[in-house]
């Protein structure tokens, strides 16, 4: 028996796997295969995937040449695991990212290979920040998300995960997001108030810690205008600005990084989830060439540099950013994904859309009604999750190569689904 | 071109690449290939490998069957990034680990699947000391190695690893290792002594973390009774007993367990590196049931759960771990270890052998003797490192799958090196 | 030579005493005696004091009454330092406390006697509100001053304070005052907004601890409305309310308590300052009954329980607050007070009064001009110090007890140096 | 009523008084006058008091000529409270100090004003420490006491006063003091291994801070060698010295520091308790002036500098620090003592006498004894308290001072108490 041929028996999770477990609760089947934006369970059945392993699969499950190029690799004795010894395949993938990504971006920023978990591409960039301005505060953001390990979590928002520690999480400063405190209030003002203000009990941060798409809470977006105020403070106070771009990066908002076209230059980037372009574990860092003061191995880890993980992620970028077709492509499609999820959010009341690119959602106002319709979504055969504070935001984050009429089918299940709910019943399901 | 095929062309290292990069500066070639204990690079030239991955290759390099049946899965379009969703590799991996590892061993204990990074291992086990003790103070040891994440980070000795952070590590109180201040003093009765004098200023900790052998740290292994009377100190107090199994685990001491015949059962363990078998990305944490009170996704991760590295880990369970030939074999190739490197410390004044099973190597009395010989043995086609706090022993972390001549070999071009270095001159190199 | 027969000669100071003296910078003369609100020094000159020890001497210097009650304890070997001992001075200020402050106000509060000083009252309420809470994190406000030890300095606002640590303070949340923002922002909805939001990243607080009107941050003063709004929420989500009252309190606003008016009941009340009546060193923490869970000696401290104090603050409490007379007297005074200085506000452009009570005074736009005019007043005779942030406001706390035409000639001299920076010159020296 | 006749009703302290009050328990009367080493209860009761105020009463209670001082300050109106400004007192007390103990012992250490209480002092050597340094990590000693603010909790040992923080204690490590582990186990040896070893989790420390008689720990007194060899590995790892001496200092172990004879000289020492010579709240921190980098009021406080506190301290500088005859009567009287303890002693099986000087006391080998032991003797007309981590040690703290009659009253008190005991029968009460 392969490993794609094979009988779901599900009691090997609750004898054996820690009660962590989680979406696999939500999507209660046992997958085997998969292929761009579909995914095929033990028993035959198709699904849609509206998740992409949030957000790792910006280029479809499977990609037939990343895969191809691995397989050769593996066929022909490619040097796999490696720690961070000089490669081929390294020095192939850090070649294609300077000539495809920073060189036509005009970024000078090194690439520091992380452990492969976006976790530790933040922790990085965190003690980094710290050592090189000799401050311990980073100012994080209401509803930020950037990881499970200590230094991470203490940025993120999330209650749940925080309680996770066991113990109070230090060295971050919460700063409010653009809108946290509703359209009126000029979050900007405050923050330069809290700087400007000697005894507002700031401590002077050592940076900024943001996702310029908030992924996890709730698909809030920073406008290029606050995000270049922020900017212009944290240069005028000599404070670092670190956009995580792991889930909003890779394309996902139309552009490679998803600031690149709001006009400012940050000094850090930590990058992972889609950028081995087939969902193997990468994770990196990007920095400016100044503050690369790292001592050899000060952060190390044995998974730093997944070998496969650079094949595919150069074939990755010279099949979709050689040139602007692919971004012209994911804009095309977040018009026809805003325009239909418009229509589902004009079906609730006081519900909206959120989000930018190929990274929008309908908040549909409370979380029982998004899981509700996510759960009806599933036995319709699509996979789709929430987000938020609330998990009261629908969130389609499926391939940016997903085919327009699957695309079109997916958010069909998913209007269908709202419609119900709306109408007061749950959907027909597809097998039905 | 492949993958394997390539002109190294180190330049993009110094242009793009972070100066955290370590291990590519003590062998500045470029590899392509490689086949279980042995490695090439881009000009065709050989090089045994006792490094194997910092012990992530205890199988070696591109097991034959673990490598098919990667390309198998991928070939089919396999499910690969899934989350942590059911699949039907993570169901056959979960089953083969209870039916060959947990189920013999008498261990009821569950597998919490984390980032794939030791540390978020690590970092997963003291939250959950934390929250179900109560306690925020976790005890680790003198020269304990534990990983670079924030948390795993305050557990970690090493002052260079420390200094990374930029600011004060909190949480985790050092206390002495087995032989930490020499042959005469009994650290254990100072443990004891510190948690029974209430004014001794240690606050009562949540847990013991240690690795039962200091890869990092110079290869220190404490004894069965040493352990085990940790172990009862433990029970005594009501503190948890972790046990990192990281870099010794997976067969390396001769058991896949490094402390599973020393009569003590952990409450948690760290497992990573060689995990997956073929140095795929993979780590996860073992812990009793009565302490899985993980809420779904406290603890969570993009690359929890890597299904390509479920196969290789499946397929390594099934072709080393079926029954007790392996083991056998490693204990025998211990013992040749052992004693070549006894000779080879009998070359040098006041050297020692350190470690256990095919975790072994030698301290030579300083960093930079050890460093030479590592030198000369790469020119002479050896990969080798040191470990230890002044970098003082040469560490020996072969494959242990490695073929006894190669093995042989390898000691042949070490012991050569020591023989120079102490008649005062470099070897000659295998390429001359 | 009597202690008040002396030659001053300041060289010592320089030679002997740590740079961290300060107010003796302002007012460099030395000075041998001081009655209600006037003070002599060694030249004879006298000087009318608008500082009061900071509101220590709330009741005047060397008020007579306190003053001989010291007197013939002393001359009697009446018990001195007494640690925690029962005595006849502690049973009749405890008895005295109970009768003429706590029972009128229907307050059920304990008397926990801290160490001598206002930090350490704050320090042992926020111990408390961690204990019983099993909460960490307390939320102090923008621009708060609550001491100088680790855990009360974590809650003080001012860099320089918080610089003087030499080490990163945790523990503590800071979000702003009423009014931090300007006029127009709620800051109250902005607490609850972020109390509200699971991912705010706010760890549920054990405390609000804040001053009801700001003594060092500049005079500002909540509003009873805001007050009980913040009460409200604290009440709402579990959160106990610590209103210290060191320095507003003891009648400072013209009630005992600042709050007093405002219908809210703070969990804990640290006091200090004038607590003793006549500048001796005491402090105490009033809290809630159903608070006290100290066990014996749990927070503990050789001067807590000041004799001499004990029964000067007895006095103070008889003499001023068995009726309403005194009350009324200082609330007339701050009308004059009030008066007095929107008229000296009217002369600087964009300046302000500020503050409350006998706890007013001018923001005159920058802490330059404040100082100019304060090192004028102190040369003309009177001693008057800044406050807030910059320094920019000229704040008048002169003892309660001051004759009116005291306050009138201090208020005279203030506006005159205020005339003269206005018409940019100094004014004339009393002396000249 | 004056405030030395009273009528005692205990109710006031149930009823309106924290359950933190500690020493007023094991006591239980009401005082109302003192002289030298006797105290006088309001029933007239007279009681030898071996505590004095935990050697806060070194000259013992009342002093007459500090009484007379202050009395006649007072009834002059001289100065009271006054903040840090520049006063006769404080002049006359700097000069004393500077002439009569700083030059003598060849000392340029510069005087700082803090808050009133021990703990105050201590946090300000450990800011200072951590400020000159640039390091957080603070090196503090099993068994050691320096108070209870977070800062100073933080290197406190014991386990009762560390849980009243309500929180985790950070930027302290702790290491073993002389003899912690028994008599053949060299911690000094320890301490070195630790700095040495790059790998040890040490982090490099700002100071070492210790008492050289540690009387809340249990009277353990280190020897002049281990305090030298403290000090040369300060002085190698260019790591601050900082002496407490605030239980240990003013004159207890027969000299006025408790190290000066030790061939040591101390970066910091933070003094309290005796300082003032009659009780009076009173500290200071004595330091370096190289270390004398603070900004005006960086640490600042309303009680610093009590001026009363002055006058007193003065005046017991010039009565008993002129020459050395004071020193000399307590090294007699630490002679009897010693003496008659080794008697006690001998009286319980595996008993010991502990301490220097007159800080000397038995450990009688558990808490429940020594406790009986101390209440039997209060029974007797005796006060006298145990410390230690266990409550094992019955402490003789009396008073410098004390007539050598009383001395052996008091002794005898305890002998007859002892030997009771240890007949298995309570004492008669002098009463009867």
């Amino acid at each position: 028996m392969t490993s794609t041929e094979h009988t779901a028996d599900l009691s090997i999770y609750t004898r054996r796997e820690s009660e962590a477990r989680s979406y696999c609760r939500s999507f209660p089947t046992s997958f085997v295969s998969a292929r761009n934006a579909r995914m095929t369970d033990a028993d035959g059945r198709e699904y849609i995937d509206f998740l992409a392993g949030c957000s790792s699969l910006n280029y479809g499950h499977n990609d037939p040449d990343m895969k191809q190029a691995v397989i050769e690799h593996l066929a022909a004795d490619g040097i796999g695991h490696a720690l961070d010894f000089h490669t081929g395949p390294k020095q192939a993938f850090l070649e294609t990212f300077e000539r495809l990504i920073l060189e036509p971006r005009g970024m000078d920023h090194k690439v520091m290979m992380v452990g492969p978990t976006g976790t530790n591409a933040v922790e990085a960039a965190m003690k980094l920040a710290r050592k090189t301005t000799g401050r311990e505060n980073i100012v994080a953001f209401t509803n930020g998300f950037h990881g499970m390990t200590l230094g991470a979590l203490a940025a993120t928002g999330n209650a749940g995960k925080r309680n996770g520690a066991g113990m109070a999480l230090s060295g971050v400063t919460r700063l409010p997001y653009e809108g946290a405190f509703g359209e009126g209030v000029d979050t900007l003002a405050q923050i330069e108030a809290m700087l400007e203000n000697p005894s507002s009990g700031l401590d002077h941060p050592a940076a900024f810690l943001l996702e310029p798409v908030q992924g996890e809470g709730g698909l809030n977006a920073v406008s290029a205008e606050w995000l270049r105020g922020l900017d212009r403070i944290a240069k005028k106070h000599g404070i670092l600005l670190i956009l995580d771009d792991i889930q909003a990066g890779c394309g996902r908002t139309g552009t490679f990084f998803s600031f690149e076209e709001m006009g400012v230059e940050p000094d850090m980037i930590p990058l992972a989830k889609s950028l081995s372009g087939m969902g193997l574990p990468f994770a990196c860092l990007l920095l400016k060439p100044e503050l690369d003061v790292w001592k050899p191995a000060e952060h190390n880890g044995t998974f730093r540099g997944n070998t496969h993980a650079f094949i595919t992620a150069r074939v990755a970028l010279e099949k979709f950013w050689a040139d602007d077709a692919f971004s012209k492509e994911i804009k095309e499609k977040a018009e026809i994904l805003n325009h239909r999820l418009s229509a589902i959010a004009g079906m609730i009341p006081e519900a909206r859309v959120k989000g930018r690119g190929m990274m929008q959602g309908v908040d549909v106002g409370s979380g029982e009604l998004a899981e509700a319709i996510c759960a009806d979504c599933f036995k319709a055969g699509l996979i789709i999750e929430t987000s938020g504070a609330h998990d009261e935001v629908v969130k389609v984050l499926c391939p940016l190569t997903i085919e327009r009429e699957t695309l079109t089918q997916g958010l069909d299940i998913l209007e269908a689904a709202v419609a119900a709910r709306v109408a007061g019943q749950a959907p027909k399901m597809a097998a039905e």
